[in-house]
């Protein structure tokens, strides 16, 4: 029922990715409200016209991000006036509201911000709290086009806060849509689909089942559509519950979770803290965990130990074991995962040390070549993994292999409680 | 001349973002093509078809990321197979391909895998060297579509190696397309604009200028197309050298690098080496840099001191300090910029301590406040910053603001040599 437009250049030339419309989608869905599609056009009159005819064949809401800065290359502004009739205007309530935010900012007032505060006389403006853009409201034939900025933050506030409560007052949902999300490991996307072959084709039409891989795990989506929400609601639930049982132990968390928020669920519910001690992941693990709001409660640092007198110095590893085995072997990740616990004074530690790449492998450990330690109250768990891809995947895989080698430990730890 | 068609119903429930259109970009612009534009569409065949008409519309060349995987989902294949005719065949190469692919990983084959080879007679195939979903390639009247897989790594790889290739010995270019980026600091977008704005309206006809804020610095795109590459190479760079001119000291670079690209260029040209001690960064400024292929060179390590207690033990905070000001300090973070030298053993040190929120923010220190401090050869540099946003755009911006105060040391300190 609704479809963005992403208006900017920079999106086309691969430098600036559209996460806007992802934010919008995440907003609508627990409304039962759904995008259509996406285009992704550029700073051009025609091509911002054609994307606006387009978007309303299939859907009567349209949102557009980006294209309304205060700079030349940005053109959205006026190519909406064209196309939805009227006259370019100050608005004296826009202008009061740049001059707020400006303020609240601690920056001058220049005139190109001032020309934001002038807008097409056929929209209605929605005040921009957290920026100086105005949001502005369009309607034609039943049909409405909100132009929203490109800045995400602005955005994902403005249109969860403002922008669509007031499509929600416009356009009362009908037909209930439902998801629920597991997260599974241990399993080849293709291995999972046979499990899952026979099931999967005696679902109902109005069920429908995901798979989406993503580095290390798979999400493993259902889907439900009817007129009758509390028929869905409970339909939905008993065919997940059949999932779960029929994926057994490989169900690593029953939601759509990040890892690193099952891993902090975990420790929090057993008052445990953790720390990492990290070489090839360069410090990804403890930005992944610090990212979750809370997570000071139990992670209380990290060590980054990239080089061997670091991971000696603070972590208390043997110079013996460091020119025995080398920093990416068992015998190191396992004395780091006790430093760290030491060190940090954690209960816990999660702990890498491997060849990221694109140089510094060899005939016996490969570029993607991790060794990965987990220590817990049941001990230390190690292994090592080869990850395929370039540093970045390498990097990614690791981190959140370590992350569910712990989780894996903590769930073995609960249920013998 | 292209258009990207990006297939999932992830992707318009905000669970996936696409990135596969933004790593096609960048791939192809060095040659000077470019997106026309990019859709994004639900695994429904009358969207994909829809969505194939309108691309081929503006481009002749059309790339499709997704929808081939295994599973029931993804139904492009077959959809794609209507659209170009013919039928649906096993191929034998492919399924060797798979086979090799398969094995590598080190997993076994099963049917839904060994699915994969089944293909429309109407394309070639390109085999898949990291994947097992074949790459297809269709042509009709002049028109070329190539299917690619939904998986990002996969893609970036056989878009680069294979299939881009192949596009441009099909389509030797006619008008040459350049771009010139540089990064400016410490000015907002409008006041930029407002500099520059006579120089602007001066600029040729084939010369465009562009604008692409992010959290703590703007990059400034000049773009031009032109038949001519030699005169156009040549005015580009006549007119990028009067932009750099004019803005002056604010330029911190004259590339489109990432802060910590250009962070590690100058610690390689100095020879210096450099540690970070993080609190409300919690490693995200190592992740950053280690990031970087050969950071290990001028990388030594972290310290993420999440706890008090461990910014005294590994950085030597003095307790009485904590006490009477604080973590969220000056005298902290200068204590910890000294001790993160000392205790990694390094030249230069980046340390932050502040409040990402959304709680902990006091009267005093509202969350957003956060302390930054880098020490140098040029000694220890610190400020206290107050940023706006949530708390992953808190840690995203005093990342990139702690990088850009040690560039700014390090510019001072070779222009001293």
């Amino acid at each position: 029922m609704l479809s963005v437009i992403a208006i900017g250049d920079e999106l086309l030339i691969g430098q600036v990715i559209d996460t806007n419309s992802g934010d919008i989608a995440r907003t609508i869905a627990p409304a039962g409200w759904r995008l259509n599609d996406v285009q992704v056009v550029s700073d051009k009159a025609e091509d911002i016209t054609r994307a606006i005819d387009r978007a309303f064949e299939s859907s009567n809401i349209v949102i557009t991000t980006g294209g309304i800065g205060p700079t030349k290359d940005d053109i959205t502004k006026n190519t909406l006036c064209q196309y939805f009739g009227g006259e370019m205007i100050e608005d004296a309530a826009v202008l009061q509201n740049v001059k707020d935010v400006v303020e609240r900012r601690g920056i001058k007032l220049n005139e190109l911000t001032a020309s934001q505060a002038i807008v097409p006389s056929s929209c209605r403006v929605i005040q921009n709290r957290v920026g100086t853009a105005p949001i502005m409201w369009f309607e034609r034939d039943g049909k409405i086009l909100v132009s929203m900025p490109g800045v995400p933050f602005e955005t994902r506030q403005m249109f969860r806060e403002e922008v669509f409560p007031q499509l929600l007052e416009r356009f009362p949902s009908d037909s209930a849509i439902e998801h629920r999300t597991m997260l599974v490991t241990g399993l080849t996307e293709s291995a999972l689909a046979m499990t899952l072959d026979q099931w999967e084709n005696a679902l109902p039409e109005h069920l429908h089942l995901a798979y989406l891989p993503k580095p290390g795990l798979i999400r493993l989506r259902l889907d439900g559509m009817h007129r009758d929400k509390d028929f869905l609601a409970q339909d939905i639930d008993r065919h997940f519950a059949q999932l779960a049982e029929i994926i057994g132990e490989n169900v690593l968390h029953m939601s759509d979770a990040e890892p690193q928020e099952i891993l902090l669920e975990h420790l929090n519910r057993l008052s445990l803290t953790v720390a990492t001690a990290e070489s090839c992941t360069g410090g990804n693990i403890a930005h992944l965990i610090t990212s979750i709001a809370g997570s000071s409660a139990v992670f209380m640092g990290s060590v980054v130990a990239y080089s061997n007198d670091v991971k000696h110095r603070l972590l208390g590893v043997k110079n013996e074991t460091l020119e025995q085995y080398g920093a990416v072997s068992i015998p190191t990740v396992e004395q780091m995962a006790e430093g760290a616990c030491r060190s940090i004074g954690t209960d816990c530690s999660i702990v890498t040390s491997g060849i990221a790449g694109p140089t510094g492998g060899t005939a016996d450990k490969p570029v993607g070549t991790v060794c990965i330690a987990v220590k817990s109250p049941l001990g230390i768990v190690s292994h090592t993994h080869r990850f395929p891809g370039d540093r970045n995947r390498v990097i990614e895989r690791a981190s959140t292999t370590a992350i569910i080698m712990l989780i894996e430990q903590l769930k073995r730890l609960d249920s013998q409680k």
